[in-house]
């Protein structure tokens, strides 16, 4: 089917082509002329402006929004005047769930049908596929059930889980319908504040088996981390990339000590702040990439002034 | 190859299953009677006795215990007085890394040689093999290479991590000699503390989703598990796990609020202590499982205490 | 001077006493009659509605809101039409910061001042003094600097901060203008979080020596809590209440091992959490009151799913 | 009464003042003869060897050690040989409760008492007094309680506690006998580890209030920490030192942000994990002391190549 494309970033783009692969019909646009270029090179309808993507696309559009989430708003200004009722506009990126539904409602009065999805795949998606979560109506959802199909990873060799018992097929072809509006990012959101907590996992402890000298030992993590891809507990594709790295570089010197986060792992914070559900781990995750952005030091110097003032403990700066 | 298996619980037994079907020829021993049956049923050879097991192995002798933690000094203190120099003695189970270099110490004065495996692969071995962390001295770990290849999953169909650069290749096949006495369990020790954190961030993420109503969803909780385990940044085989429980039984209703701990979160976090590795993940995912037995009880209504006496808050018991 | 106190709940009322002993003169309104009566015996002036309190107090009023955060936004709906261009409205709840921004604008928009204090001392504060936070304007804050200074504990037996360089006097005394709209209740706050912080540590301390019985002690809590009040680094507030409470009860089953909480905690961690500061301690002090609430339940057993799926662990319910 | 001390540092040097001034004759030695003769100039009773010391106390004598945990088995083997059946040795340094045990075990083989004392108080003890907390047998801690007397703060100007009902008067004059060897040090330990989470907690609101320009303010702390001094429920006396730090420097440019610790704070954590007991809050408190040092760096590298490899984010270094 035929569907348009707002963002042609490492996420936009390569959807893109995975769509197209699997014969629909695409038109793009992107801010940068490069981009453009770049997927007209590839034999993708491109267009140089909104007016124009609206034009190019017959009713009612399907238009996927892959930007930044703090853009999505602007995009959704401009975007909408150029809409006809009955259109459905999907924003595909990392926006707050909260925003999903202020949103939907605005657009329904406008008649325009509003989706969120949450899109996992990372620059791995072109060829693993992308796992969907996805919020709205039924009716626009179904309607778009080729595009899903066709963005999702499919069955692949993952085994089936044993006796699966109730719930819509699409899960285990990699998309699913979550809920109302909202539902599709939220089910996002949650999934990215667990892999903060995944991921702080394991660099704690690989972090101690760098340390295995306190104990005697000299740890080849690299080795360490593909013996434990093979029939262990821990096995998964974190641990697949955590292999990965260490096999190009065992020290991990080229990568920064100052870990980034995104809006999804403080939202989930925020939301188990809200519902009153405990999250000791996913917040350890969270403030451990504060710290290491240096927002601890205020609060060091505080504890080094208290014990000089208790105990004449003067340290080292 | 021929190999003693002293144990014959839920991981000795299949192992001796697996190592048979590969061709190595097994002489098992167990306290009970029953499991000791069951084995003979399927053509193993069985002894009644200690001695009996060391008369009926070729010098030297490899002999591989799978008991609890809890018991293997015991077992030692009866098996190496039957055992002569150039023995093998392997320790399989779950057993502190600190106690593996006492052994091994113990064991060489007596010419018999101690390797440690930290075995991970739980019920699921039989089949999907077993993951080996070995330690020890290089010869003897070489000479049972036969048996590790045959309990460990092998290659399978796991992608091959790209430009595999350096170390041996049996990391890639599921076994590893990761350095001397007490390595093979120290690496064991940190996987089974990752494996708590791991295990407590996909938890707290669901039980945020199961509070979903707070937001107005109603979420599936068992095909979220499911979608997420294809093309997602958190599929693993815990949530291949997940999957499954969810399918059994959405609400989990048969499990037990209170969850256990072994040894080995523990001693991660005894370790990180004595290193100076902030463990703040880990500690935080060992304590909760503290908390779910209802360990906190004391600390809570002291809180309440505290609360009544600043602001006379009474709090229902 | 003159001022009205709306709300005579545990606070209100004993702030009244405290106002009226250093001879202001109190106007007191509360829904409960039974509240008014109470206060009327005592001789304080009070009023039955509203109206009657604005009547009563001659302008430029100073009326202090002493109610629950939730019902503020109402009372002012009720409270700013009777008022006029100069007044001072106090709000001396636990309001979120947020929400003080909004109000003081919109009661600019009608020449009131709207002043916001986050006031600390529970039921102790009729005889040890409020501590003050105060955000707002200079002025307003100026003119109830009488009212500040009356309710505050003034210098008392507390030793001077050697060589106290800078800023008001007025801290010494117990209450601060902390800057502008908001800034009150976002030191209260604050101070609320780490109310929680210190709280939990004193218990978590206290619940491992109620094991003590582990290492083969019995400890005497009630005296350990007494003994820290004199001469060591931990002696505060807090732990002459604990010493209280053990003194009254030393197994404290009086109490409940349900702890609540209120909004403060949680606005310090969302704070945290939009600034990008790592509260690691204030969070698990947070979701530590969370999991007393059995908030971890579905948590906890999804956790013992997965150690039954991969282990064969089967818990006691 | 008379008492030898061997340490002359910060803590030793003061409370020999203090038991002087209190009426007590002390025997000193230390090796450095620097502080010898400081003490000499004031005019108490120096020796400069062990057997001087021995020779120089009538018997039975009581003789504390006041040195760093690390050397008291050291000093313990040269003393003791010096020491009479009867003789009282108390260890009042930071000792593991564990050795308490094995040492008094020896001691008492010889006939000699082994009394351990947590000794809290820093360089504020000469003129605040010690907080004592003892362990040991009944007969040898009953005959140094004037020496216990002497050292602790004394009821002072502290708020007797409403309604004390049971245990020994001695706590409320700052020292407490809380059992058996090695209770004094235990109760110690707690007391550390219970300081670090209180530590935290305050440096963790502070470090927020410190970021007040990211919500539009500029609080001035020092002034914050004074007026918490009075009235609020989180006065204490590690207070009184932020504010008393903070009025030397409001920047804490001074201090370090490296935070030491000793190994209290770890012994405590131990405890709890051996004990089963959830200590969520002091293990945060210990581990960010950790991340302080830069030990999460690797960990941090770590994060950062996953975040590299799964979404190609490239983080500056």
């Amino acid at each position: 089917m035929e569907i348009g494309m707002i963002g042609l970033g490492k996420m936009g783009s390569n959807m893109v082509r995975r769509l197209q692969a699997a014969g629909h019909s695409c038109v793009v646009y992107d801010r940068s002329e490069e981009a453009l270029a770049s997927m007209k090179k590839e034999g993708i309808s491109t267009v140089s402006s909104l007016p124009e993507l609206t034009k190019n696309l017959s009713s009612p559009r399907s238009i996927w929004l892959m930007v930044p989430a703090g853009v999505v708003d602007n995009a959704l200004e401009e975007l909408t005047p150029l809409c006809a009722s009955g259109d459905i506009v999907i924003d595909g990126g990392n926006s707050d769930f909260r925003n999903d539904i202020i949103r939907a409602k605005k657009l329904a009065s406008q008649g325009i049908h509003y989706i969120d999805v949450g899109t996992s795949g990372g620059v791995w998606g072109l060829k693993r596929g992308y796992c969907l979560m996805i919020g709205g109506e039924k009716e626009p959802v179904s309607h778009l059930d080729p595009i899903f199909q066709a963005l999702a990873p499919g069955e692949g060799t993952i085994p089936k889980t044993a006796e699966k018992k109730s719930g819509p097929r699409t899960a285990e072809l990699g998309y699913l319908h979550c809920g109302p509006h909202g539902a599709g990012h939220f089910v996002k959101m949650v999934h990215n504040g667990i892999e903060y907590g995944l991921m702080a996992a394991y660099a704690e402890g690989f972090n101690l088996l760098h340390k295995g000298d306190k104990f005697g030992y000299d740890f080849d993590l690299t080795n360490v981390a593909e013996v434990w891809r093979r029939g262990s507990v821990i096995s998964s594709w974190l641990l697949d990339l955590t292999a990965s790295a260490f096999n190009q570089s065992s020290t991990l010197k080229e990568h920064s000590p100052k870990v980034s986060d995104s809006g999804e792992g403080r939202w989930t914070l925020e939301a188990g702040i809200q519902a009153g559900v405990p999250l000791h781990v996913l917040a350890a995750a969270l403030f451990s990439r504060f710290d290491s952005r240096g927002e601890s030091e205020f609060q060091n110097r505080l504890l080094s002034a208290m014990r000089f003032e208790f105990g004449g403990h003067a340290e080292q700066n």
